[in-house]
């Protein structure tokens, strides 16, 4: 049995702060499943040739190529059943507002917090692509984009959904937490270990479900390496 | 057989516009279950000791008496299983945090647009109550609320994980609606009943969603009185 999953990595192979690839890190766990890290960096798109794809994650599991974190977490529902991520039915199409929810709330007002240092924590080599590819995408400069200030309160009133839900349990997806949780939680993988910026207060009931979505397996983002951990970095 | 649901009702009895009790009545429609409509205004406190509640929506179904708009859902699944509204388990924690969604991030940036609307909207007898209850709530007068401009920016960013679940499919809960496009289309047959602002364009995928929703259940929601249609309104 082989288990690859191709992963973002930054300055340093051992960090990894795709909110996209941290979703199938905890999905992974979440089923108690072994996953080898293959570091792969924004410019080696030849790298995924075989996945024709040109991003990541790809996860490898044994003769299976599967592609995107969304499907990645329904493929590991289908082939290993038990502990479900995303469910079936209305679970499942409930689960992909989660999906939009990170993507188009969340993570627009994250980038403005993070965007410079995020340029800071990618490898220099694909630092023009990153530049390149996401002024394009965005319509502006990266500086432009740059406003903490403006993202703060951006974060804030996104964040109002998930502090109602987090004030009812402990978990959004309940009394334990699954893909809902996953989803979400990726994005604030992706600001920690690429920056040092304090996003969510600590009387923030989104703060305490931070705190234990870091304990999760075994501390597996607690113990992540973070920007802020490398000498120059 | 008797099931009565309280609503709340404005300058006219007919002018239904509660975002909670819209939610019900689509659920009930969902079920396909007949309801008698008895209009509450906010100062009838007294009419509602019964339920040891002094909001709406309340439902009396036969000798149940049940509050709020989404234990009122909960019940009627337990109650009629038959086309579930919530659904159980993961499904129906999911469903919960479209609750959030609807009221803390939706709710918000509609009431700057609307707020001026309601008031008028709203039996005279009831607008003081009404205004000294918001202002404590918001801290701030109604005037300081009102803000289209700023509520039209704000409603452009919160609707956008509902746009990005809509390109994908033609209700939140999939192929066919259920308890997630009730919990969140209460609040636009709220802005609908009782304004005549323009709150979605008509490009936006969410315009295509709400023709759906209004036309649902024999057009529920198309053939609700509206503020504008009141001469003096």
């Amino acid at each position: 049995m082989t288990r690859v999953l191709y992963e973002l990595s930054g300055i340093e192979e051992g960090l990894l702060f795709s909110p996209f690839c941290w979703r199938v890190r905890y999905a992974l766990a979440h089923k108690g499943l072994e996953v080898e890290t293959r570091p792969w960096r924004f410019t080696e798109k030849e790298a995924l040739a075989f996945a024709r794809y040109d991003k990541v994650p790809v996860l490898v599991d044994d003769d299976e190529v599967i592609t995107d974190s969304y499907e990645i977490m329904r493929y590991l529902d289908r082939r290993y059943p038990e502990a479900p991520l995303l469910g079936e039915g209305m679970a499942e199409t409930r689960g992909h507002f989660f999906k939009h929810y990170a993507e188009r709330a969340l993570a627009p007002a994250m980038i403005r917090i993070i965007i410079m240092d995020l340029l800071n924590a990618i490898h220099p080599d694909d630092r023009s692509y990153f530049r390149e590819s996401r002024e394009k995408r965005f319509g502006c400069t990266l500086e432009e984009l740059h406003s903490p200030s403006r993202g703060a309160s951006q974060l804030t009133a996104a964040l109002e959904p998930l502090r109602g839900q987090l004030m009812e349990s402990k978990f959004l997806d309940g009394q334990a937490p699954a893909g809902a949780d996953y989803l979400v939680f990726g994005n604030f993988m992706w600001a920690r270990c690429a920056s040092g910026a304090d996003l969510v207060s600590d009387s923030d009931p989104v703060h305490a479900w931070l705190e234990r979505m870091l304990d999760l397996h075994g501390g597996l983002g607690r113990n992540a390496r973070r920007i802020i951990d490398i000498e120059g970095g």
